[in-house]
Parts: C-alpha cells; sequence; structure tokens
C-alpha cells in the first residue's frame, strides 16, 4: 500500500509526538539529565560525555554511508542523500576531540580509551540497522538526533555556564545545533519522499525509539561510570 | 606480553569467578527470573522467550562463522573452531519453532514476526563483535552460553513441570544442554590456547558481560512485552 | 619511509608516464578500439558498451563510499574525499539508461539484464581492492577512470558521428568529460597528500594497471558477444 | 518454475557436458597447459604455482562460509553444507606451505609475497558471488575445484615424475585428490537438492565457466611472470 502525501504527513506528525513523548519521560525520569538540571555539571562529567560522544562520532558518517552503499532497491535520491551526509558527518569526532582539549584532556589517551559496553552497543546497532532490514530505518535516527537541541538546549545552556565554557570550546555542540536545524529539515523531506508504506514509517520508528533509548543507556552508563 | 599456560589458565579462572558474580547477581535480581523461581511459569511467557530464542539463534551460526570469515592474523586451529563451531550452531533456530509448535504456536507467525528491540540490539551486538575488534573476543560469548545450563537448570526443571513438558516438546533446551556440555569444554580449551595476552582476555571478559547483560535485558523485555 | 611532497610528484609523473604506456599499448592493439578508429561503429556495439556501463556504473559509488566506511587509519581528508566522491557519483548509471533510451532501447529489458561475466568481473574487482588491502588504492581506478578522455577522445568524436547522435543523446560521455577534469585535478591532489609510502604507490599503481586491462576484458568481451 | 528431479538430472547432466568441453577446449588450446604437457616442468614454475595456490586456497574456506554467513532464505541443509565444507577447507594454505618448503622455498617470502594482479581478480570474483546473487552459484566453482583431478591428473603424474616428487613433497596435491574425489559427489548432491529452478542452474553454470576461466588467466600469468 502506497500512502498519499497527506498519510505521509499523518504518519510524520505522529512520528513528531511521539519523540516529545519519549524525551518527556527521558527528561523527567533518567537521572543523570534530572542532576544535570538542578546541580551543578561537573567538568569530568563533561569530559566522560565527550569521551564517549568521541567514540560513536566516529561511526556515523560510516554507518550511514553504508545504507548506501548496501541498499538495493532504494531511490537515486535516497542514496544520494547516504552519501552525502555521510560526507557531512565525516570527521566530526574531530570537534569532540577538539573539545576535549580545549579543557584540558589528553587527546591521545582518548583517542586510545576503549568505548564503553553502552556507547558500542549503540554503534553496533546503528551499524546493523544500516546494513539490514528496511533501507529507511536509518532515516529514524538522524530525524531524533538532528533535532536533539530542541530537547536539551536548556541542559546545554546550563553546561555552558556552569563550566563557563566559551563557544570556541564547544564546538561540537555549536557546529551541531547549527548544521542540524537544516539537517532535521532535509532528513523530514527526506522521509516523506521515501517512506511510502505504513511498514516503512514502522521501521523508522521503531529505530528512532530504540537509537534514542540505547543512547540514554549510554548516557546512563556515563554517569554510572564517572561516579 | 605472551602468558604462559599458567597465567592464561589463572585468567580462565578469574573469567569464571566472574561470570559466577554475575549470574548470582542475576538470580538475585532480575525480577521476571525470580518470579520463574518462585511462581508458576505461563506457557505464554515460555513462548514468547521461545519466540525471541527463535530470531537470535538464527543469528549465532552466522556471525560465529563470521570471525572465521573476517578475522586475519588468526590461527588455522581457531578458524576452524570458527567454522566447526557454526556448522553445528546451524538450525538450532528450527528446534526453536519445533518446541513451539509442540505447545500449539502458529510457527507462520512466529516466523514473519519482528523481534523486540531488546533481541535486535543483541544480535546485532554479536555481529558487531564478531565483524571487529580482537577476533578471540566472541568466545566471551560462547563461553557463558555453552554454560549457562549449570545456572539456569533449576528454572529449566520448574518450567517442565509448571508446564507439563515431556522431553520431545523441550527439544531446544535439552539438545543445548547435552550438546554445550561438550562445547564448554571445547571453548575453555580454545581460549587457553589463543587468549595469549592479557588484552586477549579482556576483550573476552568485556564480551562475556555485555553479551549477558543484553540478553537479560532481552529477557525483561519479554517480560513487560508479555505482561 | 615516508616520502617527500617532491618525492610523490616524481611518483606520480611516473604513473602518469606508465598509464600513458598502457593506453599507447591498448589504442593500438585492441581489436575492438583499432576498429573503432577505422570503420564505422554500429548502434548495436554502442548499446551493448552503454548497457555494459551501465552494470558497474551502478557500483560505482557503492564502492567508493566502502573504502570510506571500512577503512581505519585514513585521514579525515581522505574519508571526506571518499564519501563526496562517491555522493557525485550516485545514479550515473541513470545516464546510461537515458543514453540507451535516447537510441531507441527498451529500458526495462536492460535493467533485468545481467551483466557479461567481465563486467561482473571487474565490478567485483572493484568491491575487492575497496574493501581490502592499502585504503588509498581505489585512487589508482579513479587516477585512470577520471582522465580516459584524454585517450579516447577521438574514438567519441567518431563515435558521435557516425551515429549522428546530439549532445542530448550522449549524457553519460559529455557529462562525464565535463565533470572528470575537475576530478582528475582533486584526485591528483589527494594522491599526493595521502598516498606517502613507495608503498602506496604501489598499490595504486598495481589497482591502475588491473582495473583499466579487467575493463579493456570487458570492451572485448562486449565485441565477441556482440558479433 | 519447481524443476522435478529427473529435470535437475537433466540440468546436471548438462552442466558435466559443459565443463566437459571448457576443459577440451583449456587443455588443448591454453599454451603452458600444452607445454605442460609436453616438455619438462620446472621447479620454478611448480613453486610460482603453489605460490598462487597458496595467496587463493586462503581465501576458499572463508568465501565459502561467507555464503552462509549473508544469504537468507536458504535452506538449513545447504546453510549447514556451506558453514561444513568452509571447515574442511580450513587451513588448506598451509599444505600448499608444506609443499613450497619441501622443494626449497623461503615460506617467510610466500606469506609477505603479493599475489598476482590475476590471482586477486580470482579471489575478488569468488568473494563477491558468494556475497551477492543467487545464494547457489558458488557451487558452480566447487562443482568444477572439486572433480578437478579427472582432468589434470595426467599433468600432476607428469609433474611428480619431472620434478621426482615423492608423496610427502605433494600434500597439496595428493590430499585434495582425496578429499575432493568425496567433494564432488557431495557437491552433485547438495546441487541436485538446491538447484530448484532454470534461474539457479543458469547461476551455477555462469559462476563455473567464469571461474574456471578465471582460474586459467591465473596460470597463463604465472606462465608469463615465470618466463
Amino acid at each position: 500500500m502506497q500512502l498519499s502525501l497527506v498519510q505521509r504527513e499523518e504518519f510524520l506528525a505522529r512520528l513528531t509526538t511521539n519523540l516529545n513523548k519519549q524525551w518527556e519521560c527521558i527528561l523527567s525520569e533518567n537521572s543523570l539529565l534530572k542532576r544535570m538540571q538542578s546541580q551543578p555539571i561537573s567538568k569530568e562529567l563533561y569530559a566522560q560525555y565527550m569521551i564517549e560522544t568521541f567514540h560513536y562520532t566516529k561511526h556515523n558518517a560510516r554507518n550511514q554511508a553504508l545504507v548506501g552503499v548496501v541498499a538495493s532497491n532504494i531511490s537515486g535520491g535516497y542514496q544520494k542523500f547516504c552519501m552525502e551526509h555521510a560526507a557531512e558527518e565525516t570527521g566530526h569526532e574531530y570537534m569532540a576531540l577538539h573539545d576535549l582539549k580545549a579543557i584540558g584532556i589528553d587527546i591521545a589517551t582518548v583517542e586510545q580509551s576503549t568505548p564503553l559496553p553502552e556507547t558500542e552497543t549503540l554503534i553496533a546497532y546503528l551499524y546493523y540497522i544500516s546494513a539490514t532490514g528496511n533501507p529507511v530505518q536509518r532515516l529514524g535516527y538522524s530525524f531524533w538526533a538532528e533535532s536533539v537541541y530542541g530537547y536539551i538546549s536548556p541542559i546545554l545552556t546550563k553546561l555552558r555556564s556552569d563550566l563557563k565554557l566559551i563557544p570556541s570550546q564547544m564546538t561540537f555542540f555549536i557546529a551541531h545545533s547549527d548544521i542540524d536545524a537544516d539537517h532535521a529539515e532535509e532528513v523530514k523531506k527526506v522521509m516523506l519522499q521515501n517512506c511510502r508504506t505504513p511498514e516503512d514509517w514502522a521501521a523508522v520508528e521503531r529505530v528512532m525509539t530504540t537509537s534514542l533509548n540505547l543512547t540514554v543507556q549510554m548516557l546512563t552508563a556515563i554517569d554510572c561510570f564517572h561516579s
């Protein structure tokens, strides 16, 4: 069953509603995110977070491109999006490294470190859903990741103030919040064009929910590991 | 640094101790496993568990063989183990299907079902650690999976009694508890031969701990989904 | 041993000399290319060539991106080049289809056709050298492919005249000769930056020579198949 | 269209006939094989052949297992065959090394050598047809490779006599001629069970013809390289 554009927009609206609900739940229940909103954020916690960010970000361009490499029967437009998006995401891990260096962390140690198991699980999941299953499903990850700043900007503002960071010390977050506003719109457009059946939207939602949950599990692990 | 055989046996003993601790913790804290030990186990719960088992078991021979396909610089003996072990694991998902049919579940529906996200995450993790990283690390999964019956046999006995199952209705568990006793010994031998450095043992332990945790998360999800 | 920029430029000059020699040899010895220079080119031969071009071009963006997906220890700049170049190459197979349609060939039949074994061998080789070995080696393919028009433009001019084609019927060749002039310069720049050792240049030359030979074998097979 | 067993046996008979024809053509036209039949075979030529054999044999267990790893919708029986066959083929490259050592070749040099481009092309092709396309098609390679001794045994006998080799110096050929007699029968059985449509048989024949041709191209390259 091919959905009309109006129907696809309804699916997109429902996806947005469900993402809002998931975030509401996360922001009110995750102990780390709650504490970050109410208590001073330590440099150590931020550093640990950026280390894990370095680890998974290294794989994002790769798993994004992988969709375009392995999927057959995808539109030329969607394949091009995968490759272009991968090109844009390439090297973003260096921003994480830059910001770690800016707060005095030894970069060489970070580069040789092993990610937390929860970070590795997130990485594994993103490769798996990029290499197998419905080729549009990775859009579910992009959908929440590119719009994350709408949800976490109060925390980022507080982080910046707590740690007295200036913009040039937060390139990862600042660059992403700029880039991702455009990306978020593009991701929606690509979804409306390429998610043509209810099954496509179900696959996208499944990956959205699961990859956000795995990211929250990574956050929780950072908190445990750090404290 | 190459470890002596005596040192390797110490690492193996420590691994066993740590696995015992992890299981103790799981059996005393996981609400599903606790309830299964104290209250009657329902057919529905067992069926849901076997459905997820069907899903991840389908991938076990594949990710096991993948180690032998992609790893370079592995010994001929270890590569042969990967291929032989994969051959032995091939088709075990049909035992899960058989047992589901034996308790009246419609097989066609099971085959077309989507695994729970937690099951998919476990599958993704096993492919990832098989395709990348230290080639011996998947042994950490085999290590606990092949010795699982020592830890869960009281639950299996209770399950069999609660659901009044006869052996021919439990081929998956019975076949595995027989096969796996041999496998467990073989896995230990392969580890002693091929885990030559402290880094090898650390990689094995990491995968042991993480894959068992992901399996417990799958169990918890089965419980939530089912109730 | 890290080469100086001057040394790299010497390697590049030698690569160019060797490519010139290989082409000289091909143009004077390959019976198809010789006949195309001396006798009228038939529509059937051109069509068969464009069909095989359709088949292998479908894979070029994919195997280019694959380098960026699988290679570790590559510079951020080279990884970005792989992804961007893949994005640019995406969908070029549709130009081949367009041109086939423009000369009256049934597109649906082309899309369902099986490539010649020689075309499949070329495709297989490009995936293999993209997924394994020295990560810079695929540049050896780009190096000759992006500069191909300098060698074959007399044949293309004759083709256009023999078949009385107008530019809008030859989008694949015309678009590529425009795009590729820029690409050729970029490929050289990327090679000078990323081919740092004699081993890197040897790997590049090996892939250059082999992939051009496999392409010539494809041409020869087209000729046999067609006549 | 599902073929009956009788029809499958007809396809198998035709495959055998076509393989006979291909070999007849190779044995009467390939200059290397002709010379090996009529002139003394040099140790250098044999060594070069065994070096290339070492290189491609290293990949045979891997690409065989890959079929069982990536293919979905294959029968449990065929998947098990892939894994078991991979286990049996594992480590055969060490026989090639053994035989090279037995005639005084330095093994370390061989292990670090680069295969000829033609050998690499064969390896690339076998991975490609194992990872993509019709999952039964790799049987076309096994079909001729396991029955090769019927075609080349006169050459092997002459080789043994020319170089005055004793059986313990020819483990690769002797072990394979023993093992492969059984394998050849098993491959036929597996084909009759799993090649169910004319398309399956066409894919098998295509891979048979192409992989044998690529092997002959490797032979020719050994001859050129050596002389």
